[in-house]
């Protein structure tokens, strides 16, 4: 054998054995679909379920379209502290609109906003709170709000973590979608949040198209203006899609129960209740436990954004998973 | 030549002629996914805007997610004389519901339906009709709802073709939801009658399912009762899906502006207005005109049901096509 004969050999193998590296590193990757979950309870309680579900001829199999899995959005897909997202862009809608408005210098609650000052704002309660939203969401079209959203996210940044808020999504819940998606289920957002808010992103970021989003509104009202036809946002409230309204959102959009549904907070408990309690067939419920003061925020039942207290204790009654961050996610944001 | 040769020649020939037809009527079947409308204008403009935007590099493709077309429901997928199924579903509740109510022998409207006195039912306005559709569709779940709709479904005829109602469906436009649907578009169902009235079967008779349902609706309540959810269904009106209420509706449930859109009446102007007059991109307004009182019933400027009057003066201005059943259509009904 020639040096040159061996040198060959040597390389051949070298290539033959990173190649079968990349066969089995790549046929692990496509044999989990899951790789930001540890392989703790919550991982095995969703592949099971999924397992059971699309499994022909078996008594707990689902047809493909009565696979409907719902998600809340705020503390379950993206992160919601220190406060909403909605409410961060809000804030900031008012100062962008200050100028048209002089007044709001002198008049409250627009003043503690300008001013930055949060205490005098949240002593405006729900009431100044209202005012703050309808100015920063109505009294524009459709088409003009999308883009106001649009052109905000893509500068805004989260305080923390200085990140844009479209990349603080939870990369195990981004898994968990497409993992759905791929044995069949639709997955749809029902979410507190703002409906037209949302619209303008989830599709990009998390496969959910618009069609597929369910959140609280205010009145549009269809007007032909100069001939052109178009959604005149309204300073009404028309639904709130929270606690009690979720089930009603998922009936009105929707119309059929779905077959899993995941929340982190006490406003996802009625959708939970919804979704599992149907008395025999298989359902699947999770809670997000936001237990990771490190990676990303620890609270349940004190805090004030997300509040975790009631649903926690009817998880346990009603077998629904709880997600322990810290313990059960690998990895929390998606890596850029 | 044996005269079995010779029979043996002829079948073999017969059969070679049998087959050469049977490729010639399928190839044709195939090549024509609208074989119940006849060569004429609106086939043509069909099939012209679907190929336009379905072509992709062409300055008119509209991508997949992106093709969303909207359909009214009553005299545009089904029939709607002599009154809105609905409606006949409704007087039917109220004399199945009689027994439990002994006060609607004197009370009207409810006596003016149990006398089949039709005259001073219509004389009660508009309230009174508000008064037999609350009876009928509220007091219930949404789950025990359903089950009437199916039940009543099942059994009611209509009083001219003595069919059941779902089977008074157009041949014509089943074919067009399946076209376009095979062109990669998402089809709703934009209608002003009752959202929950429609669910129950659209996607066995027009392959819709609930989700891409928008209609009308009453409020609903969310309660745990001896701990089983359920949504309870209020007689307070939610949404009127109709008229300036239709863009209303289709921004609330699918979120984006539709590229097509088929309705018959002008219930269904505004819904085609914000489909179609976007400047510039293309886009495709439909219209029936009832004109087949043989077939089915001809009716438009002066009818009580389904007027068909503004919207028929804006097609002409819109270039909106507009389906004259009697010509464009080769068959009303589908045969069974």
């Amino acid at each position: 054998m020639t040096t040159c004969d061996f040198l060959k050999l040597a390389r051949g193998a070298a290539l033959g054995i990173a190649a079968s590296l990349f066969i089995v590193v790549s046929a692990q990757a496509q044999n989990d679909p899951l790789p930001s979950w540890n392989d703790t309870a919550p991982k095995t309680a969703i592949v099971s379920f999924v397992e059971k579900v699309t499994k022909e001829n078996s008594p707990d199999f689902v047809p493909e379209p009565e696979r409907i899995a719902v998600f809340d959005n705020d503390g379950t897909l993206w992160v919601e502290h220190p406060m909403y997202t909605q409410l961060a862009f809000a804030l900031d809608r008012v100062k962008a609109e200050a100028p048209s408005h002089p007044e709001w210098k002198d008049t409250q609650p627009f003043k503690a906003v300008l001013e930055g000052d949060m205490k005098t704002l949240a002593a405006s309660g729900e009431k100044g709170l209202m005012e703050i939203m309808m100015a920063a969401h109505a009294g524009m079209t459709s088409d003009e709000f999308q883009k106001i959203v649009s052109d905000w996210l893509a500068t805004a940044r989260d305080p923390k973590f200085k990140k844009p808020y479209t990349e603080l999504v939870y990369q195990p819940m981004l898994e968990l979608l497409d993992y759905l998606r791929a044995n069949g289920f639709k997955t749809f957002i029902v979410s507190g949040g703002g409906i037209e808010f949302m619209r303008p992103w989830t599709e990009q970021v998390y496969g959910v198209p618009p069609e597929q989003v369910v959140g609280s509104s205010i009145k549009t009202q269809f007007e032909m203006r100069d001939g052109t036809p178009s959604l005149f946002r309204l300073p009404q409230i028309n639904f709130i899609d929270d606690k009690a309204g979720k089930p009603v959102g998922i009936n009105e959009h929707i119309g059929r129960r779905p077959i899993a549904a995941f929340g982190n907070s006490d406003g996802d408990l009625e959708m939970l209740q919804w979704t599992t309690m149907t008395g025999g067939s298989v359902r699947f419920g999770m809670l997000i436990h936001h237990t990771d003061a490190e990676r990303e925020y620890a609270y349940d039942r004190d805090t004030e954004f997300g509040r975790l207290d009631k649903a926690l204790d009817a998880a346990a009654l009603n077998q629904w998973t709880v997600v322990d961050m810290k313990a059960d996610w690998k990895q929390v944001f998606p890596e850029k």
